[in-house]
């Protein structure tokens, strides 16, 4: 996604530790109108790759629910945000899965009603950065807990170089990345729109 | 909101305690027709409230990014997400406010960067529920710690009974509700559309 990569060209920083702070169009701040367009390219994207049959997109809380919510308009499926602690709304007999909290550090339990997700439901997975890709695999298997069948997985942005995808890659299912940072050292961020640039162009 | 009022009525499950569980559109799984319908809701409500030249939205993370998205996809206006823990990307010298939390428990600090939210903004303060009206007191503290300038208060629901407009009568903005709660008994949720329905209409 063109203007997405643009974007992080402009405004991406990195802060070491493979960190890259992108807080003014995902993780603090959102511009609607490329958050609607995100929404967009996923909804593209996974038809290129032959993915049809959506009924439901799940994401974690909390920078997954705007792209994820855009995904939702255009494809006109639910939403279903995993969160990560129980609200006293949410029943007992929920299910739960835990992944590694890159931004904040320790462990998080990501949490999903199976009031929610069905096993007759087709899920679309959407989350902000595919890194290692823990996050990603704990939501896939909530998606396998409640017995729905997981179709395909998008992310924002993908970090190449901490290999998620092939951890990734044992649930066969497309994976759509909508801007690719293939490396971060200095002030210098390589990022590429996958969808016109098979290589790396560094910036 | 007359589409949200049914959606409370065939949905909504009052859990005692004052808590209203809302998961199915609000706080764990979203309709993203319903969700932009609210965003159109709260942006007509704010113009008949004589509301204009708003820059910036602003919200808490989690369950108000989704409706002040939508709200701020209507207006074409950037959507600040407060932060409840401070994520590494987020640098020093930011601004934090306390605010209980109603369904977790214990108190949250609401983290806003300077970066995103200037003297000049001119904001929306867009949340999912205006219960005691403490997290909306704390998110407009930010605002004010910010030296940027309160236009307008935008709640999904509001929970009458707990008198929250009260404590945010100080800041003399309107004060805008998509739905109505005005009492919680048994089975028997009490909510009414207050575009239409100055009066309590019982179900």
């Amino acid at each position: 996604m063109q203007q997405l990569v643009e974007r992080i060209r402009s405004e991406g920083r990195n802060l070491g530790r493979g960190i890259l702070k992108v807080d003014g169009f995902v993780n603090h701040q959102l511009d609607p109108e490329l958050t609607m367009e995100m929404g967009r390219a996923f909804a593209r994207r996974f038809q290129s790759a032959g993915v049809s049959g959506i009924t439901k997109i799940i994401t974690a809380e909390v920078s997954g629910i705007a792209p994820a919510l855009t995904c939702g308009m255009v494809l006109n499926v639910p939403v279903v945000y995993a969160r990560k602690t129980r609200p006293i709304t949410m029943a007992q007999g929920v299910y739960s899965a835990q992944a590694p909290s890159h931004t904040k550090g320790g462990i998080v339990e990501l949490i999903v009603s199976p009031e929610y997700l069905r096993p007759d439901d087709h899920v679309l997975l959407i989350d902000d950065f595919l890194a290692t890709g823990k996050t990603i695999a704990a939501l896939a298997e909530l998606v396998d807990q409640c017995h729905a069948t997981l179709c395909g997985i998008g992310c924002i942005i993908e970090k190449s170089f901490e290999v998620g995808r092939s951890r990734l890659a044992h649930l066969n299912v497309p994976i759509v990345a909508l801007a690719v940072i293939d490396a971060m050292e200095g002030d210098s961020i390589t990022v590429r729109n996958p969808e016109t640039d098979p290589a790396a162009n560094s910036f």
